[in-house]
């Protein structure tokens, strides 16, 4: 099996490519980072419209060619079961993947109100009242993993498909100041010092600044 | 295992229904059908936004709740895997799992400017410019898969989760009188006659009419 790669854009916008690089970090397997151009046309709509595309992120590994977020999840744990993408239980990995895909399809608000943008913070942001239901849904998912989960992570000690899933909702509510109890803001604390994650937004960071505002409504 | 249930709404306008229940009936399951009133309010928004939700389609098995059309497809692959949900081969499987994937976080102007009605013909109707990059992506998607396909379906004789996704299309495709290429046109008329979209189709048409018209700017 040749090296893989993996083709993401924007380190510090791009949430799709975040979830992907996470996936495959976590299954383990070696790959080389390609980077679409962030300023193109065709890629700043997808960053502009944060949904997911046949461009990024994208895992091309031997003949496999793989390049929806799930679909590279899925692929990578029948690939490689014992990197634990899921957990090991029936109904808990029928929840993770239930709350994955929600993920996945929905949270269009939340999505596009709340963009990804690891460098920067609001300390009052006034949030779009149709993110609002999307955010409240959100923590009812983490505190219904969270009451069985022995933490940090919303299924156990070591992260799962879900919590790359929502990792960048994470990086959300620390850019725009969302209000948590205890409970959930330890759960962000805990994602945000993921080793993976530290690495990621080092990046990210490091990103020139081709995009210094993102023209979306608020 | 006690015997299934599937939650579901309207069987004439539900896409992300119409999929779930594909799925279930694919993998051979026993089930019964639960139905959401289509009239209330939340479960019409749901219909509007025609976006999954955690109310539909929903699987409870035994301990098991799984909320999400492809959760639904990965739990029955999983514990069915001789039902031969996705492909055998592995490159086709990674195929099939990225277009099913793309519909199930993409194509919103597509389901938006063009809801699902099985009732409905339109025989002249203005395509919203908006929806037409989606529709020229999905008719990109499936001509890649039956370019290889023995047919009549995307991945061979017999359906897979990438035909349960895209079914919805093509009744939509129907209704709206989208222009399509024989090949094309030969593969909506072959998901349109699969014996499971007969019988749901059948389903949608004895449906009351409590929802005249989808209130959705075209």
């Amino acid at each position: 099996m040749p090296r893989a790669t993996l083709t993401i854009s924007s380190k510090n916008y791009s949430s799709w490519s975040l979830r992907g690089w996470l996936l495959c970090k976590m299954a383990g397997i070696a790959f080389d980072e390609a980077q679409v151009d962030p300023d193109s046309a065709a890629n700043r709509q997808e960053l502009l419209l944060l949904s997911p595309s046949v461009r990024v992120p994208r895992l091309e590994r031997g003949t496999i060619a793989v390049w929806d977020t799930l679909a590279i999840a899925e692929y990578l744990h029948e690939t490689f079961p014992e990197a634990g993408l899921y957990p090991r239980d029936v109904t808990q990995r029928a929840l993770c993947r239930s709350i994955s895909g929600e993920m996945h399809s929905g949270f269009y608000n939340l999505r596009s109100a709340l963009p990804m943008n690891l460098k920067a913070r609001h300390k009052a942001f006034k949030i779009f009242s149709g993110a609002r239901p999307d955010i409240e849904r959100v923590k009812e998912i983490w505190h219904q993993c969270l009451l069985t989960s022995p933490g940090p992570f919303l299924f156990g000690p070591t992260p799962s498909v879900a919590d790359a899933m929502y990792a960048p909702v994470c990086t959300r509510f620390r850019t725009y100041s969302v209000d948590l109890d205890p409970v959930l803001q330890a759960y962000v604390e805990a994602v945000l010092a993921w080793d993976l994650m530290v690495e990621w937004t080092e990046g990210a960071l490091a990103e020139p600044d081709e995009i210094t505002e993102l023209d979306v409504e608020f």
